[in-house]
């Protein structure tokens, strides 16, 4: 338990440093008899990609996954896959700047204090870079769960917000704007609100929502593994993430029970779904929604004041190319989390077939 | 992986249902030369316990734990702590209207569907009486970790809510009211406001906020274990939670990075602590605080159609004694479950000593 | 991981110490749905009781099982099962003698060494006692597979053996003596040896050969967590054993590739069968036998030198009622290991279904 | 868990076919600030390779490690460390005449059975290639134990055994000779013997013995996890292996209490050591000594009858070049892996410093 390994049944450990020769992984506990897609795994790492569009990290990675094993013929054969993804950008003259420097509300500090060393180089493992592997595995993840669909989106930057439930939605409408958000007025305005923060070398928070639908009745288990709680852990672990809430959400807080139960069709449906598709921690066939609050980029094109690792008060400010806003390549690094957290209920689930 | 052990060193599973003969666990990992304090234990299950005060339920229970091993002259062995908790309240007469019923918002439906038979009574394993349990192991792994304090308090009731920084309450006043809310005025206000949704025979939500203190630097595992992660997973599989948050939580989605950075002073604090305590996954040792929210209880003392299992559409009116507000009571739970989190990763980190 | 849980679906983690109020353990992952043969289970733990016959120790402990949960109406839940066995022999008295004294080839020492404290008593957690909480879950996971065939048998004490391949031997005989060996003649010649050596104060060892038969083919992971590994750890895992060999075994060391290797029938089974049963970590369908050595047990009625915590030399002479041979009463446990090894690696199969 | 992981705190998981790319893994858990000595690492992947003398497989693999991760400026960071070994031996045609048939005691069948599909070339997962990561990890984990000294050798080939107890031996002559057997004229006759064995076409068997010396008392856990049980299980992962015994092993079975018992000297060390270093599943600083049985390769080069996936029966004959006994090469396979073992519970012991 050190920390690179998420799943029981469909394990997936990462390992890879954001300046090392190449990041990877292991998916230990795929189904055998897939027929991988492979241009939608590709695809999807192309959503998290840097350098994709304007409001985006300027930097280049080609982000071109790799798979040594695991896979035959096409076929995955129920023995582990392993994948790397290399670094195109290794070169480590960028950052000597902040060698011996602590990033205000980075990892930095953290990681020298528990480990006594750290790659210094571009975050090292805290870097989001790592977040690539868990797009390839909750790509091959969407595959063995083909039925279910699993939409996120934008659903806020800064104080710009979609005002409207996500059943009014039209979620085929996510990919046809940069900031991945399907309303389509409010996407302009998330746009603007970014390009104007870069300006200023500042950057913004914003919130992602996701929708899990198709989800088959049954997956979650009791007490500590409720479906929603290792949902909530898996979006809590994706960088900069502060917050997690499901169904009514904090909002379920104000409410009065009267108002807040769900009340049954005879199919076993309900009315309503405040529950948000998980009834004691297991789905009851409803819509899961769920809503993940990411915090600013730390790295701002501003200068600081910070310490290096003598407690010297040194000034610094960002360089390189950094996201201003880190939500819309984050859409398809919720998607994978879900997608991972819901085949390994899935496949726990076989058990009691 | 069946959903009812939590921790990775410091492990707990727990069984039983709500109306069977006895709840219990067995705590594995604890370390050994603790000289346990029992009263501190039994205080921690008192604080949970039903019949407390006016404004919780009225069942009695007297909740109390009886240690089988692990435990020799009062000192743990550091071999597993096995306990047991009587249920006083097991005749099933009470139950029988809720037999073949699915109550709105609660596990009944999703049980039935899962596992094909389920112990209706009260119920049975998704029953909140498991938290008792939690809390038994939770004033056990606050003894391992004897520095480090930990302040959960009831920071709303429905629309009700503290208004001041946590920094500005006095943690010493929580336990002198009912509600546990460390604002003597917030309180009377909050005691009121469940009076009178009690007497509406309804329920409300609210939510529980928990500040950590004196936590060591370096807790923590990268990536998908991250602190915070592990924290969120834990309370959001507390009955009833819908929401977590820590740091500057959702309100950080709408902040700037030049807001958002907490700069450091000389000797590796931090001037702000928007972060919440953790970077990168790991304690920095400034103040870890997050923020939990519980929907309104589902049994509301009002009549609601719902159906059986046979998909007929019944009417049903909750009986017995249940809970108006359940934040008051999840406050030990609160802490408990924080508790147990710490302790696995301090546990864990002294694999870096 | 500290020890106590053994299982990754089919989850079992026990507690208990010799002379502490009661012993027991929680199964988690158990199917739902399985009306329990409470008899049955009884059964398996009057197995290995003490004081059943004139060969075993003449403790007396009544060994009955009490279920506390996951089981409603005789029938499992899908929820944790939790039981308890009181212990009838819990007073002190008789173990003053070894307070300070470390026995030889006890686990007396290493668990000073290691917890700094230990529950003197009777060897505490390390004590054979817990075994009996091995066997109520063995017991229960017989019912999940109950189409396979468990027979375990004192196949050797001492230099005494049945020189007969298990083919031969009919194992309803087994349980018609009371050294549990299905050869009667044998079983004579046993029996003779241990009543000597009782008289003499000694102790003696012996094996026990285990055959699974109509075990489904493909149960078993590659690589780390093979069948046989798993069926090796669980029976290392058992007080007092030595050693563990599957199908050629140790002989099969000395044997050629053109003799050892098993040719197959056109249905898929092998015309021999030195494979034991598994192949590649994978069960085929054939038989799967293993054998395991059990040294004698330390605890010897004579006269020995040893030394107590200060290190000083001390004369000590066990007490109390202990077995001269503990192979009869290690068959059922034999047998309880191998029924949660396969019935955990066979829900896990389920996966691929 | 799908079988390709082991180790709790100190975790290894590997992947790869014997024809794919490349093999590797990533170890995580391991302690940061460890500057590794690379060329003995790569000492071990030699020590493993084929093609290393006259008696073992002739095939060539350079079997040079990459690590991409987890290590900077020599040193490990304590992230996770990933690695990857080319294959060189990726040409499939030698493969085409066993597509479709099941080798005699090989994993074809059993795989075939399992997942419905598998990689036939040169067994896919189920090679003994996948053995190199096991190296690789392994003298990771020596670095991490430096004190401790792990010395395997080659106790016996067939019915020519060393007839000696190991403390005779000096382990500095194992790697004088090509069988490994420390003993220069036992290892002559080894030699001889597997040439004559390997100009019949034949394969033969043998055994391994192990000596961990300066083990630190406490390593170990009780009941499921003792450390002799997981040595076993580590063991009996390896490809090939059909036993284990440690210390009196399968011999103590026949043995008296009297005459096994270990009695102390004064220091806590004990005069004899049929225990094996290990007292309740704990060591107790001792040496640790055991011996693990390997059957004879199933490859032969002879004709054999076998069946085809369509259960018609089909003649076969082992191509390309095998090794004619597997115990040369498996010795750096043994000690790596008691060495993660070692490590593991090393790791973990320090939970109770």
């Amino acid at each position: 338990m050190a920390g690179n390994s998420i799943g029981n049944i469909f394990k997936v450990t990462t390992f890879g440093e954001s300046h090392g020769i190449a990041i990877g992984g292991i998916i230990d506990g795929c189904p055998s008899g897939i027929a991988l897609d492979f241009d939608a795994i590709q695809n999807e790492l192309n959503r998290r990609k840097p350098g994709q569009s304007e409001i985006v990290t300027q930097r280049k990675e080609p982000d071109t996954v790799e798979f040594l094993s695991g896979i035959f013929e096409g076929v995955t054969t129920g023995t582990s896959i392993g994948f790397t993804i290399k670094n195109a950008n290794q070169k480590s003259k960028d950052y000597s700047h902040i060698k011996d420097v602590y990033r205000p509300s980075h990892a930095d500090y953290t990681y020298d204090k528990k480990y006594g060393v750290r790659d210094y180089r571009g975050g090292g493992r805290s870097s989001a870079r790592e977040t690539a592997c868990r797009v390839v595995a909750g790509a091959i993840a969407k595959q063995v769960l083909k039925d279910v669909k699993i939409n996120a989106f934008t659903s806020s930057v800064g104080e710009i917000f979609i005002d409207k439930p996500y059943q009014d939605l039209d979620f085929s409408k996510t990919e046809t704007n940069i900031v991945r958000c399907p309303d389509e007025k409010i996407a302009e305005q998330m746009i603007a609100r970014i390009k104007e923060i870069r300006k200023q070398g500042d950057t913004i928070g914003g919130t992602v929502t996701c929708v899990l639908q198709n989800v088959p009745v049954g997956l979650g288990e009791p007490v500590f593994d409720r479906l929603h709680a290792e949902l909530g852990k898996a979006m809590l672990s994706i960088n900069a993430v502060k917050g997690f809430e499901y169904g009514s959400g904090f909002c379920g807080a104000k409410m009065k029970g009267s108002e807040h139960n769900d009340l049954f069709n005879a199919d076993g449906s309900t009315k309503t779904n405040l529950s948000g598709g998980i009834q004691g921690g297991i789905s009851n066939g409803m819509d899961i929604y769920f809503r993940v609050a990411f915090k600013p980029v730390a790295t701002i094109m501003q200068k600081q004041e910070t310490i290096n690792s003598e407690g010297e008060v040194v000034e610094m400010q960002g360089k390189g190319r950094h996201d201003p806003c880190v939500v819309p390549r984050a859409i398809p690094i919720v998607e994978a989390m879900a997608a991972m957290v819901l085949t390994d209920y899935y496949l726990l689930n076989k058990m009691h077939s």
